[in-house]
């Protein structure tokens, strides 16, 4: 008798990503998975994009978090969809969540939703949510070692994001050192340099993430 | 026939964490489980701390990272026994990494050993390591939200340290909403505000410590 071996089988969370990835194809709804710190600016960078594309697409935006709705009651006051996904201490979104919330926010075809994951620089990496990019991004006052440290971050990236550029003359951080991390870990990913509170560097990304909707 | 109900049965690690604990008091080793954000500032507080303690209390470390020994090394450099532990992907510490680790530094009795966790504002709340102190940082640059969004890792503080402070000047930080978000959640942990550029509130912050140190 032969044993059978069965390979690939996908995990839970991996099939609901596909079947949301497909689901998201289908419709052109580009997904943005949006990762990093506590605190590196997550909300504000996704502000900034919106209020830049504003007129070009419609968005929606899914919110994770722990506890709260703080961010998203900053999104609904510019006017745009948002749900809230409380986790209850989960530290991470998964792919059903995102099934759920998309069923309910009903995001129109040809339009862009950004997720923004739980403040955590380690596990939301290893949940496919079925995104069209994930989004990492750093801070300067986080350090120029994050790369180094928090590597499967870093190399799931499909575009890196250096925030709080206007912090740099206060704080000792070397953004040579925090580039060869992350070009040790991914050679692909285009890494943008911003501020939100100058606006450095979002016309580039602006655009980037422009010629990404589908 | 009487069915037979078990109550108050320690998880492995809640059993592991007790026997640390035993341990520890048994020989007067007080342990500092400082938790944070990635990039908030342990490693700093540690070392600053350390400086001004030196000669008062012998100290080891052990630091936490999924990769890297990035920290052991400044840490090394100030001539500290210190033993690093790489987690792979692991989000958080547990008590038997502290109990292996432990065997394998051998802090002298009445000494102080600070454990670096993994920067992780979420996972590293919910395991018990038999430490002395749970020491929580947050900094300036996260957001005054932080307390209102990761509740667990506040509301399991002993001390809270706003690290930082220096950035003040150049970040909108709204001093009063922190302290209020940490309040609703830890009555009693005390708070200090500190900077490990300048130095500010690190002489209060080692008078307390000091106190702790069994």
């Amino acid at each position: 008798m032969k044993i059978k071996v069965m390979e690939n089988i996908l995990s839970a969370n991996d099939q609901l990503a596909e079947a949301n990835r497909e689901d998201f194809a289908r419709r052109h709804i580009t997904v943005v998975n949006v990762m990093a710190s506590p605190g590196a600016g997550k909300t504000s960078v996704i502000m900034e994009l919106m209020h830049r594309l504003a007129g070009d697409v419609p968005f929606s935006v899914v919110e994770g978090d722990i506890a709260s709705s703080i961010d998203a009651e900053k999104i609904e006051a510019m006017g745009v969809p948002v749900l809230q996904i409380n986790t209850g201490g989960g530290c991470h979104l998964d792919a059903n969540m995102i099934r759920e919330a998309v069923r309910e926010l009903q995001p129109p075809d040809h339009s862009v939703l950004f997720i923004e994951n739980v403040g955590n620089l380690i596990c939301p990496s290893a949940f496919d949510l079925g995104e069209t990019v994930r989004m990492v991004i750093a801070s300067v006052p986080e350090g120029h070692d994050k790369p180094y440290k928090y590597v499967s971050m870093f190399e799931a990236a499909d575009v890196v994001i250096l925030n709080k550029i206007d912090l740099k003359p206060y704080i000792r951080f070397d953004t040579d050192s925090f580039v060869r991390g992350v070009r040790a870990l991914n050679e692909k990913a285009p890494l943008f340099e911003v501020s939100c509170s100058t606006g450095e560097g979002f016309p580039e990304l602006t655009a980037w993430l422009k010629n990404q909707v589908g």
